[in-house]
């Protein structure tokens, strides 16, 4: 029996008495965690203890390497261009991995994008790409390989052989009240995006309602660190913060979403849904060497769909496709004339997922046509008896639970208060 | 399946952002953990929350009536007389309970005295009991009532029907870095000594290098926290604050820590074993409504002496059974004239621990005849060649690693510093 060079006991003490863990203990403690020879209860009172304590940032630096090298990592060097990636801390009606990606390989950068599901009221890319006729998540590394050369984008399921502590500890947090915390969120989601391979990161973390984070200031911490994280890690990584308060676009829900992705590819959908797409693709390409590629200029000409149509080939899915509708669909109407002064994410993404567009559990399916249209933004003037918004649903009988869920959360004055800026701030290292 | 009533994770969060309990989340949290809904990662979470924000009063009266309730509870209402025990937080050489059960029974009160054994350096009353030829630990509850009611002083093994929720509890944190938290140091302590049914309790709470916690301060907290406790939960609590930097005493070891005992039965002793024990026994009998009972008298005048005896042999002792003596002794003497001016309590009890006294593991066997006997306690003249200390043990190869951990601690100079008082403070509800 090998002897184990920390007792673990000691290990959490440390953490407890605000004292820092050394590289050689945070490796060791990683370690020991994945082959289970620290045991869970004893990995979530460390993980108090760092929610409650906090973490240096050579700590957080060494907790990310420990996780990536607790598996696999991919390697992209063999492509011969530049590799660069998106992340978003998650939100409602977020579908911007879906224009963005083909946009961004346009300009000949390679973006190997790995996503998760959903859970609860965030939808997960992977899920919305599923609505496309014949679209597969699953494909090999080979395969992926060949179609970042070939095509430049692609979106598939991480395996669970990248960074599996991260995977563990995470499972863990998740029951032990543990997941609200910076330094774990920054090295759960930058040990799975370095262990990918990626020669670049762009950030994209989000406040408000609809946001995993609501309160701005502590998303800009999050944002910081892992901004720093890449920095330390030798992964070039630049943050947007951008404001979740109100849904992205106008469609909430699967299939809506991959239609309202495929207007931004041909040169229209909405303002926002283009001016966050535009504003990602210049830090990814920017990093990936290109910052004065013409973004819009792609999305005008049809480069940006091409790509798009490529991308959605390459993995098995029909580009012309016929998209899910739903059957059944219920329009709320405005009661009076004035301009709408509110509409929050987080009910709206409940109400969808309440139609069907997420899951409660993870083994759970989704349903691709269910959602929400949204006709009308907040400061839009509207008038008596128009559209507000479209539940659309496999079954009628998910309305009364979804306009419970969005009561009050709309609401028409006679003006309202001007919004701040989509892209809050931008966050760079040093 | 039976609906719960809680969420486990809201509960560790609300404790997580410094939130308080309410009684029926604590009494749920309790049940739930005892019949393993709540699982031990989750407890353990909720333990380093609690060690890192803490408890109020009510919830600490709230966790230790929930531990209690875990299990069976003891009930001496039929004895006719007067119950009360003593608590100590454990120190080296610390033997009180052995002349203290006799002295105090000797009064006509009844001291059902659950007791453990020894781990580490610190000693259990169950292994010094057991030095003597024919004494058994374990006793029937209804053998148990007899010999309170006939004798008065049993010592005997808690069995572990008594709070479980409590020896779960403590297992957990003992692995999880969650021991000095005095919330749960207190209802840990608490819970097994109310559900005992004593009608009144007496805590020795130690400081000092030789006792669980070593600064005065932390431990005048748990005594006040505890004597609280206890007048929260109905039983009469007193605490006294002593000093453990100095091994109580002129021995450590079983067999030796019975022999001294009996000799301050017989009316002798050394002076700090013998305050002690009359201190803690005023303070048991005061609480027992005798507040002016002659309990250096009871010493003096043999009345105390024949209780031990009786109480040895009800539990199947010899009371003039032959006690072990080790084979095997080394002896350390004075290098120099001057006064001891050091003798720390912790290294001598490691020291002694590692003769065979104690044990590493809750399973290994103690040696009873190991130990060490003190010639001289600080501020006592010593000349050059006296003896200062010998150790015992069955075989001469512990000498080496004994003397290790004594070296540095103990000293001769000109002078000693004057000791601090032994009882350093009276703690008494309200």
């Amino acid at each position: 029996m090998a002897v184990e060079p920390f007792d673990v006991v000691d290990l959490i003490r440390t953490k407890r008495d605000r004292g820092e863990l050394s590289t050689p203990q945070i490796d060791w403690l990683v370690d020991a965690y994945t082959r289970g020879y620290v045991a869970d209860e004893q990995m979530a009172a460390m993980a108090m203890a760092i929610f409650l304590n906090g973490m240096e940032r050579r700590e957080i630096k060494d907790l990310t390497l420990a996780m990536i090298a607790s598996g696999e990592t991919m390697e992209f060097g063999g492509l011969g261009k530049a590799t660069t990636d998106k992340h978003s801390t998650g939100g409602v009606g977020d579908k911007i991995t879906l224009p963005l990606a083909p946009l961004v390989a346009s300009f000949g950068v390679a973006v190997p994008q790995l996503s998760g599901r959903g859970l609860g009221h965030t939808g997960g890319t992977l899920d919305k790409l599923e609505s496309i006729p014949g679209w597969q998540a699953s494909i090999s590394n080979e395969r992926m390989q060949e179609i970042l050369r070939d095509v430049g984008a692609v979106v598939c399921a991480a395996g669970s052989g990248l960074a599996p502590a991260d995977g563990k500890l995470y499972a863990l947090r998740d029951i032990t009240g543990t997941v609200e915390c910076i330094p774990l969120i920054a090295s759960s989601i930058m040990s799975k995006k370095i262990a990918e391979g990626t020669g670049a990161l762009v950030l994209d973390v989000k406040f408000g309602s609809g946001a995993f984070i609501k309160d701005q200031a502590v998303s800009r911490r999050l944002a910081e660190t892992m901004v720093q994280l890449g920095a330390d890690a030798g992964v070039a990584t630049t943050a947007l913060l951008t404001d979740m308060s109100v849904p992205l676009g106008l469609t909430i829900g699967n299939a809506l979403e991959v239609r309202e992705s495929m207007e931004v590819l041909a040169g229209g959908g909405p303002a926002d849904v283009v001016e966050l797409t535009v504003a990602l693709a210049r830090e990814m390409l920017a990093l990936a060497g290109l910052p004065d590629a013409d973004v819009e200029g792609h999305l005008a000409s049809g480069k940006a769909m091409d790509s798009w149509r490529a991308m959605i080939a390459a993995q098995g899915g029909d580009p012309d496709g016929t998209l899910p509708v739903a059957p059944e669909t219920h329009v709320v109407t405005a009661p009076r004339s004035g301009v709408l002064a509110s509409q929050e994410a987080l009910p709206f993404g409940i109400a969808a997922w309440r139609l069907g567009a997420g899951r409660a559990r993870k083994q759970d399916p989704v349903i691709h046509s269910a959602g929400i249209e949204l006709h009308v933004k907040p400061g839009d003037a509207v008038v008596e008896g128009q559209p507000l918004f479209t539940l659309h649903a496999e079954d009628a009988a998910r309305f009364e639970r979804a306009l419970e869920s969005v009561e009050g959360a709309w609401s028409i004055a006679d003006s309202a208060e001007p919004r701040g800026p989509l892209v809050a701030d931008r966050i760079t290292a040093g």
